[in-house]
């Protein structure tokens, strides 16, 4: 390769890499805080008085973001292999329908499959078994791996330059260093700015609760 | 206490332990070999199809005295407190009511109280969840510690003895060196001549299935 052919596309290479950070700048610095989900259940009302008695009603232990609170309650999670995981928190209020959101770590522990699922989307997911103190229940699905997601509200959408459906990239800038890519953006005027994140991604990321990761779509 | 006196008592004393010897030789030398179960599974077959599909029929692994067998089915179980026991063998075959016997090990895992029981008698004893490949059921009565007895067939009853129902003493000879009381005599025409103990008896005594303990009544 002559000189004269070199230059040129060392010029050409430069100009690219500057509109491909100039698209990578949009929504920079937009920063946000990360809630790591430890395995937790979502219960319908129907299987709470199954699993703790007939009228029983939920009780909290810890307000959480959106109206949501971390309860006193637990139950006792096995899987199609059989193996348990004991004592999984009950998050309420009580919802339409219940949902086991667990690790692919804790998957691995109780042997079985589970997709990564947005919560809510529990079609064809994973069969788990619920155990309370007063009866037990058997869901023939149910059970998901939370897929990533960030919860926004209308104003820190418009803040980021993101919609609702949106994914982004979002980047963890510690000693290990990672970026986490189609994270999907939630938008709704009940929800406060957060990265929701389960505890394998926590743990291969170095991030703690509250740590900010930064989105770079 | 005066010398004369004291010849008297001890001339006495020994007496009185010739007689209690005397009484203790009944039914001495009969031996019986001691199987030791390990915590299991009776399942009503309505529980079966609960837990294993509708329909499904219990498979042999291993044959047991008394037309009952070890199951390829296992299940996992969960106490009051949610702790679990993972892959506990089920029994077969099936029962007219579900019963499922722990060791007071086990109950300590669990954290719960289970009485110690004959079998079949599980009026007011411990709570037990029961979960299988394809389903959980909660049983309100059914979990016990199997309080030890032996099987025999009318003739070694005679030989030894004793009568349906009758509790002996039962001695172990060895290192350890124990004596189980209150052991009870269960006579059946189907009885294989057998002690039954679970692991934490086999355990304490140093006795390992097969071994052969004395009654001594």
């Amino acid at each position: 390769m002559h000189n004269m052919e070199r230059n040129e596309l060392e010029a050409l290479t430069k100009l690219v890499i500057s509109c491909m950070n100039k698209e990578t700048q949009k929504g920079n610095g937009f920063q946000v805080p990360v809630g790591v989900s430890n395995r937790h259940i979502h219960l319908s009302q129907e299987h709470v008085e199954a699993l703790f008695g007939p009228g029983y009603q939920l009780t909290k232990k810890k307000e959480l973001m959106g109206g949501q609170f971390a309860c006193n309650e637990c139950c006792t999670i096995v899987g199609l292999k059989l193996r348990a995981i004991e004592n999984v928190r009950v998050l309420g209020p009580a919802r339409k329908s219940t949902q086991v959101e667990i690790s692919s770590t804790d998957a691995r522990k109780l042997g079985i499959n589970v997709p990564i699922r947005e919560s809510g989307d529990v079609k064809g997911s994973a069969p788990i078994a619920i155990v309370g103190p007063k009866g037990a229940v058997y869901c023939k699905e149910g059970c998901i791996v939370a897929a990533r997601h960030i919860h926004m509200s209308p104003a820190d959408a418009a803040a980021c330059g993101v919609s609702d459906g949106d994914y982004v990239s979002v980047k963890v800038e510690n000693e290990r260093g990672t970026t986490f890519n189609n994270v999907k953006i939630r938008v709704d005027e009940s929800f406060t700015l957060e990265m929701h994140i389960d505890t394998d991604e926590a743990n291969a990321s170095e991030i703690k609760q509250g740590d900010k990761v930064v989105v770079i779509k």
